[in-house]
């Protein structure tokens, strides 16, 4: 089913607007169009409700954001969610500062995301709806939860239902969930968090797969963090002793690029409960 | 006599002030070393005057614009044009949104640019002067005439003189016309269009290029245009089957910084008429 | 001595804040995470100083300088001096602007930097507080200069005994110092100059090292320093005859991936006075 949906994200090509941060822009562009999708990136109020017209579907990553930026966001978003468009929430960071949480809050009571990615502190960030606080216990209790995948999974489930949003939670297991069908995914490898981008890209995929099948955005999103993490396999089992970080990026956006529907459906691990 | 062209780059290392999207900055600025040019990316008004000044030459992008860089181009603009430094223009996406519409038919007022490189869709906005507007029909007379190269010359060459402007018009062929000399150029590779920044980069090398040698600008765009496509070409032939897009883009800059003048007067496939 | 210090970056694994242009941000964010310190880009003033609060270090670099990013600059810089964070400034072309050189001059009035790392032309920019001028003399008196190594360093300790400031001097021999102690590192490649980025990652990985260790400040940017040579000296030998500049790139990225205490404690080429 995962390989169907790239199949489909090939052929409709859908064009997706990014109001994201200017670190991973490149990365997130390229590995739109290798996955099939066309890319714009446009952050000026006076054009996000225009622009995200014209595509569809919409990646907001608040990595780098600003007044602009921001103002951009919650345009593009009523707009997008106003016409039934697929709309993609990356939280970089959420909880490093005031500004990123109150940001993120706000957009979601303004729309309902489809879908919502990050890692555990992120998402726990969104949950607690306030600061993560700081310091080592915090670090303690997540590495612990972190530890353990059912509670984990309860945690993305909860997470879902209360705020009416596909979770797609990154971690050593990945889990995509919508509260009622829950996908873990095994693929993936840790040569990933040894670049920048790694999440921001996924996010950008997401809101492909999503886009191009909007009816079933809970195995699309599922599809893409298989994709994703297959080609982290594929990348690293390409690297020579000599090869670093830089090339294992060049190859994650290379195994994009050359990822068939029939490689993701059999390189793809995961369970559904 | 594009390799002249390329000598001349090479001997005279312009300095190309851009004004150009977050997305592509840094290829752009790695692409022109990589032709024997320096970038310097400046884009606050307060500096943008004073920045090009010092500059053989101005690159303006619309990739990702906004109030403070539309400002600076406006800016930069008249500076560079008031001391007869070349200007490239590159209406990324300009049928998108009346943001860029506006911006660069005002800027198309303020000055006379050297060059305006885009795509049969940018420029065809350029040339009706208000939206493309949308849909299927537009898309279909797109098509039509793209298949039609006599077309697509008339097309440009009208454009040309209409405006005063060399005109490259980047498609299958490539067209590089001041409306009286027009060159058809066959160099390029498909790949070209599967990673971003393509169009970004060519614009970058166009604007080294006629700074590099004013006196000739038709050549020169030609001898740039030229050069990117055959670069595309060369990229193409070193990848092997388990390479992506990815690893095309690296080869692509890596074919201009090791491309000869010898090698690009070999390679160019063109006629003029 | 240099490799103890990489062995305690990547221990330390140090959050690094960076203030920096968007042409080469995922280039620094890269190296930083490939020498074990961990990257977050933040320039809104609303966050700044709540972000720089919680990292190790703070980076800034003026290349694509606006209103927003310098407000950014000023309150992070207060906030990190207050805190006594290692902070580095990287004054990129800052002869090219009043609007720079106004800026960096404030901000050296503001706080009392660790390190500023630049080439010549930049720091005697600084040293005269005013512009540099233009023309033929100045580049004259420049290259005289960069070829006579002991005037070079009699420069390089009289702007950090002046300023209070520990300087590393960019050049085809690397200057540190801290006006009492003096590095002279001699590793190091000329296709560094090649592409972008080489100058704005180093004073990245400069911020990292001194985070780590900022009980040993100068001996931790003299090892950065030869880490970032040594890295190009490695990235050039692995060159094939096809390959170019943008594969240098990625070579460069993945030697500082690669590189060992063991391999930098060999391959460090210096002389201290």
């Amino acid at each position: 089913m995962f390989g169907e949906i790239l199949r489909r994200v090939r052929e409709k090509a859908p064009l997706i607007h990014n109001i994201t941060n200017y670190v991973t822009a490149n990365d997130c562009a390229n590995i739109l169009i290798a996955c099939g999708a066309s890319p714009i990136m446009a952050d000026d109020p006076r054009e996000a409700g225009e622009i995200t017209s014209g595509c569809d579907g919409l990646n907001i990553n608040i990595g780098t954001l600003n007044a602009q930026t921001i103002q951009a966001m919650r345009m593009a978003s009523e707009k997008a969610f106003a016409l039934r468009h697929p709309v993609v929430l990356d939280p970089v960071g959420v909880g490093a500062s005031k500004l990123r949480r109150e940001t993120v809050l706000e957009l979601m009571r303004l729309i309902d995301f489809s879908v919502i990615r990050g890692n555990f502190s992120e998402i726990k960030t969104l949950a607690s709806g306030k600061s993560r606080g700081k310091g080592v216990d915090i670090d303690i209790e997540d590495r612990m939860t972190e530890k353990d995948p059912d509670k984990m999974m309860d945690f993305a489930e909860r997470f879902a239902v209360d705020n009416h949003v596909i979770t797609a939670l990154s971690g050593v297991t990945d889990i995509v969930t919508d509260g009622k069908k829950t996908y873990c995914i095994y693929n993936g490898h840790s040569m990933m968090a040894q670049i920048t981008g790694t999440g921001c890209m996924l996010s950008a995929l997401i809101t492909a797969f999503i886009s191009a099948v909007p009816g079933k955005k809970t195995l699309a999103t599922a599809s893409a963090v298989a994709s994703m993490g297959l080609a982290g396999e594929q990348a690293f089992e390409k690297m020579k002793a000599s090869d670093g970080s830089a090339t294992f990026r060049q190859y994650l956006i290379d195994s994009i690029f050359n990822l068939t529907p029939e490689a993701l459906e059999k390189g793809a691990k995961y369970e559904v409960r």
